[in-house]
C-alpha cells in the first residue's frame, strides 16, 4: 500500500467505526438491538447517501480501485469469521438437550414451513423474486428457502436477556429452538454455497465430495472436537502463560476451522462458527476469557463489519417496495405459522405460542451474510439483497415490542434509570440525618409533582421506624408516594459523614433517596436491592463520593461489575 | 478474493498465529520475552528456513501475487497500529515527573551518546553499516543514531515486572527514563521517515510543513487532547452502553490519530501510540478496558504481525556477522555509557548505574519496526535489517539476565512453582488430620530426599503446637527440614471434609503440605501467604475441590484472578 492509500485505510476504518458505534449507541437508546444503527452508518456513508449526495467525498473516503478494497477485505474477512466464532460460542448444547422435545418440535416446524413457502413461491417465480438471470431455479429456490428459515440466535438472545426472560422457561424453549434452528439452517445454507459454484467448487471438487466431507467435519467437530477440546483447555490454561495460550489456541482453532470450510467450497464463516460451538460448550473455557474475546469481537469487529454492508449496494436504487412486503410476509407468515404449530403440538398455551412464534420470527445478522454471500455468488440480484437486509432489520426490531406486548415482562430496574442530574444534590451541608432528608426532600420535589414537606414527611416517619441505614457507608431512607407515576431517586454524598445510627456504628457517606408510587411495591424492593448490591465494596463508595460531579458518578456506577 | 485466495489467507493466519503463541510460550517458559519466539515463528515460516527447504510449500502458503499479499497487509497495518495504540496506553506521563531530574538526565543521556555514536558511524562510513545505495548520508545517518538510541518500553516494563522490580525506585528511575526516550525518540523518527521520503511526503507536503504539523499535533494531542478525553472518558461511560462506548472511543480515536500522522507523511503507528498516551494518561479509564484491549492485541494482533517480519526477509542469506557485532557493540556501548553517565550524574552508586545502563540497553518491537519502515523506504539494505532485528533481540534477551545479576531481585513465588504432578495426591482417603498428614508426608517423600516419618514427625510437631487451618476449608500444615534445597509443596483434596480443627468450625476439603529448607524463611511466608490469598472464596475452593485431575487443579489455579 502507498502512503496515500495506508492513509484512506485508517481514515475509512476510522469513520466507520466512529458512525457505527454512534448509531449504534442510538439503537440501543431506542431499545433495538445495536445491528440496525451499525448497518445505517454503512447505508449513510456508501452509495446510498453519501455516495448520491457527494460522490467526490464517497470515492475519496472508499475508493474502488487500488489496494484498499483488497486491504479492507481482509479486515472485514476476518472481523465476520470472528464474529461467528463468538456467535458460536453463545450456543449452548446442553440447553437444545434440556428442552427436549418441545425445542425439538418448534425449531424443526419453525423451519419446515418457512422452508416450504419461501422453496415454494422462488420456485413458482423466480424473477419476481429476484433471482439473477441465469442461476439454476433450484438453487435459488434452496437459497430463498434457507435464508427465510434462519433465526438470530444472537438477536434473540439479546432480546430475551433485555427484557429479563432469558432464564425463564419460555425463554429458554425460544432459546433451544433457535440454536437447533441455527445449527440446521448453516448446515443447509452450507450446502446452498457448494451449490451455488455451479456444483464444483473451485478447487475441482464435486458437490458430492463437499456434502460428505461437510457432514463429516461437523460430526467430527461437535464430537471428537469437542471432547479434545475440553482436554486441551485445562492443558493450556496449565501449561501456558494466562489467558494468552487460551486466546491464542480459540483464534487460531477458529481460522484452521474456516480456512477448511473454505477449502471444501462451503464458506469460511461456517467452519469458525462449528469451532466456536465446540469450544463454547467447555465448561473449562473460563468466563474472563470468553468476556475478553465477545468484547474485542462484538464491539469493535462486528460494528466495522455490518457498517461495510451499506457500502456495497445502493439501497435507494434498489429498493422494491413490493418485493419488501413480499419477502416480508412469506418469511413472517412462515416463521410464525411453523412455530405455532410446533409449540401447539408441545403443549403450550396460545398466548404462548404467539410469543415464541414471533419471538423466532427475529432475523438478524445471520440472513445480511447470506444475503452478501448470494449477492457475491451472483444468485441473487441487488433488490433481493436489499429487501432481505430491510426483512431482517424489521423483523428484529418487531420481534422485541411483540414479545413485550404478549407476555408483559417485567423489566429489571437499576436505581439510575431514576435519578437525573437534577436528582444529583452534590454534597450535604447538615451534619444529621434529619438535615440529609430534608436536603434531599426539597431536590426530589423539583423531580416531580409532590411538596418538599410532604415529601419529607413520610420519608421521616419511615426512617424514625428504624435506621435505613445499610452497611458500608450507604443510607436508603425511603416512602412510597400516592400522586408519584414513576419513581423517582436523588443522591446526596457527605464527604464528612453524616450520623444514620448505622448498625456498624460507621458514618453515612452517600445518602439514596427513594421514592416510589405508592401502590408500586416491586419497584421500591428491587430500587434497594439494587442499591445494595451495587455500594457493597467499601473502596468503591469511597470513589463514588470523591468523583467530581453527576457524569463520573453515573461512570462509576455503570463501569462498577 | 477468489475462494482459493480466501482459503490461503485463512490458513497463513492460523499458521502463523499458532506458531508464534507456540514459540512465543517456549520463550516465556526460558524466562525471556515471548516477542523473541514470536519473530523465530516468521523466519522459520519465511524465505530463511521454509523457503529454504519447501519453496513450493512457502509459495503455496503465502504467495506473493494476487489479492492475499495486500489483504495480510490489511491486517498486519491494523494490528501493529493497535499494538501502538496499547503501549502507548501503558506511558504514564506523571511517573516521568516525578522522578524529574534523575529521568531526565538519564534519558537524555541514555539517547545522546547512542545516537551521536550511531550518527558518527553512519556519516563515517555508511556503505560498511548497510546504508541503501543512494540514501543520503545524512538521512542515513539520522536513522541509524535514531534506532540506536530508542529503548524498548514495553520489553523493560514485562522484565521489570517479571523481576518483580516495577514498582521500586531503580524500576522507576529505569521506566521513567525510558518513557522520556520512547516519546523522544518517536518525534525524532518521524522526521527521520518524512525525510526518507527525500524532503517531501507523497501528499507533496514540504519537510518544514511536516515537521511544524508533527509538533503541533504532538502538543495538541498531550495536552488538549488529554484534557478533552479525560472530560470525554466519563460522559462517554455514563451515556453510552459499557464497555462497547468506551472501547469504540479508543480505537476510533486511535485511527484517526493514526490517519493524520500518516498524512502529514510521518508512519500511521506514531499517531496511535500517542492517542494511546493521551487516554492511557486519563484517572477515569477502567482497568478492565484496559485489560481488553491489551490482551486481545497484544496476545493476537502482536503475535501476528511479529511473525509476518520474517516473512520478508531471508535472515540466512543476509546474516552479516561483522555487520551484526558492530551494531551490536555500537548499540550497547553508546547505550550503557550514556546512561550511566546520567545516572552517575544524578547521585546514584555504580551498582544501581551498571543496572539502569543494562536495563535500558533492551531493545525491542521499536527497533524492529523502525528497521521495517526503513527498508521498505529504501535506506537501509537487507543485511542492516537482519543486523538490527538481531541487535534488537540479544539486547532484550541480555537485558533481564544482567539486571538480575546485578540487582538479584527476589522473584515472588506461588506455591504451584514447588508443585508438581507426582505432589499431587488426589482424594485423602482418612478421616481425620492425623491420616491426611500421614498420606501427604508418604507424597512428599517421593519428591525429595527426606523420609516419609521424618516429614511426618516435624509437621505433625507444627501442627499440634497450633491447628495451620485457614478459613474457607483450606488447611496448610507446614516445617522447615534441613535436608532440603528447594521448597516441595503436595496438595491433596478430601471431598466429605476433614476435622483440622478450625476456628469457624467448618471441615477441610483441601490441605496443602508445604515442606521448605530450614534457613528459607522467606519461601515458607510467601508460599503460606500466596495459599491465603488464592483460596479465600469458598466458591473457588469448591472447584478446586471438583477438578478433575491434577491438570485441571493447575488450569483453575492459573486462571484465577
Amino acid at each position: 500500500m502507498t502512503q496515500a492509500e495506508v492513509t484512506v485505510f485508517f481514515l475509512a476504518l476510522a469513520v466507520l467505526l466512529a458512525l457505527a458505534r454512534i448509531l449504534g449507541e442510538m439503537a440501543v437508546r431506542l431499545r433495538q438491538p445495536s445491528v440496525l444503527g451499525e448497518i445505517l452508518a454503512g447505508i449513510l456513508l456508501g452509495p446510498t447517501v453519501l455516495g448520491a449526495l457527494a460522490p467526490e467525498w464517497s470515492a475519496a473516503l472508499f475508493p474502488e480501485q487500488g489496494a484498499f478494497p483488497v486491504a479492507l477485505e481482509g479486515v472485514t474477512s476476518l472481523a465476520i469469521a470472528l464474529f461467528l466464532l463468538v456467535a458460536g460460542m453463545e450456543v449452548d448444547l446442553s440447553t437444545v438437550w434440556r428442552q427436549g422435545r418441545a425445542a425439538l418440535t418448534i425449531g424443526l416446524m419453525g423451519m419446515i414451513v418457512p422452508f416450504v413457502l419461501g422453496f415454494g413461491a422462488a420456485w413458482g417465480d423466480p424473477d419476481l423474486l429476484g433471482a439473477a438471470t441465469g442461476t439454476p431455479p433450484f438453487v435459488f429456490a434452496l437459497f430463498l428457502a434457507t435464508a427465510l428459515s434462519i433465526s438470530a440466535l444472537p438477536v434473540i438472545s439479546k432480546i430475551l436477556m433485555d427484557l429479563n426472560l432469558f432464564r425463564s422457561d419460555i425463554g429458554m424453549i425460544i432459546i433451544a429452538a433457535a440454536i437447533m434452528n441455527d445449527l440446521l439452517g448453516w448446515i443447509i445454507f452450507a450446502l446452498v454455497l457448494s451449490l451455488m459454484g455451479g456444483g464444483a467448487t473451485a478447487n475441482g471438487m464435486g458437490i458430492g465430495t463437499t456434502v460428505v466431507l461437510l457432514l463429516a467435519f461437523t460430526a467430527f467437530v461437535l464430537t471428537a472436537g469437542r471432547w479434545i477440546l475440553n482436554r486441551l483447555l485445562p492443558w493450556i490454561q496449565a501449561n501456558t502463560s494466562w489467558p494468552a495460550g487460551v486466546l491464542g489456541l480459540a483464534l487460531a482453532g477458529a481460522l484452521f476451522s474456516a480456512a477448511f470450510t473454505e477449502w471444501i467450497g462451503v464458506h469460511a464463516i461456517f467452519g469458525a462458527f462449528l469451532f466456536g460451538v465446540a469450544i463454547g460448550d467447555s465448561p473449562h473455557l473460563r468466563e474472563r476469557t470468553r468476556a475478553t474475546l465477545e468484547r474485542f469481537i462484538a464491539f469493535i469487529f462486528a460494528p466495522l463489519f455490518f457498517a461495510t454492508i451499506g457500502l456495497r449496494v445502493d439501497f435507494a436504487a434498489h429498493f422494491d417496495a413490493g418485493l419488501v412486503l413480499l419477502v416480508l410476509v412469506l418469511a413472517t407468515a412462515g416463521k410464525v405459522l411453523g412455530c405455532r404449530l410446533g409449540a401447539r403440538w408441545s403443549g403450550l398455551r396460545p398466548r404462548e405460542t404467539w410469543a415464541i412464534g414471533l419471538g423466532l420470527n427475529a432475523r438478524g445478522a445471520m440472513e445480511i451474510i447470506l444475503g452478501l454471500l448470494a449477492l457475491e455468488a451472483g444468485v441473487i440480484r441487488e433488490r433481493m439483497f436489499v429487501a432481505l437486509v430491510i426483512m431482517a432489520l424489521v423483523t428484529s426490531m418487531a420481534s422485541g415490542s411483540a414479545i413485550q406486548a404478549i407476555l408483559k415482562p417485567k423489566r429489571s430496574v437499576r436505581f439510575f434509570d431514576f435519578l437525573s442530574a437534577r436528582g444529583f444534590a452534590g454534597a450535604l451541608s447538615g451534619p444529621e440525618r434529619h438535615d440529609a432528608i430534608a436536603e434531599l426532600s426539597r431536590c426530589a420535589a423539583a423531580c416531580c409533582d409532590a411538596t418538599p414537606e410532604s415529601i419529607f414527611e413520610a420519608v421521616w416517619a419511615r426512617e424514625m421506624v428504624m435506621s435505613t441505614s445499610l452497611n458500608a457507608g450507604i443510607a436508603v431512607p425511603h416512602a412510597r408516594l400516592p400522586q408519584l407515576k414513576t419513581p423517582v431517586v436523588t443522591v446526596g454524598r457527605s464527604p464528612a459523614g453524616i450520623d444514620f445510627d448505622a448498625m456498624d456504628g460507621q458514618p453515612t457517606h452517600i445518602v439514596f433517596l427513594i421514592l416510589t408510587p405508592a401502590e408500586d411495591y416491586r419497584s421500591q424492593l428491587e430500587i434497594l436491592a439494587d442499591v445494595g448490591r451495587t455500594f457493597q465494596a467499601p473502596a468503591f463508595v469511597e470513589k463514588c463520593v470523591a468523583a467530581a460531579n453527576y457524569t463520573e458518578f453515573l461512570a462509576l456506577v455503570k463501569s462498577n461489575e
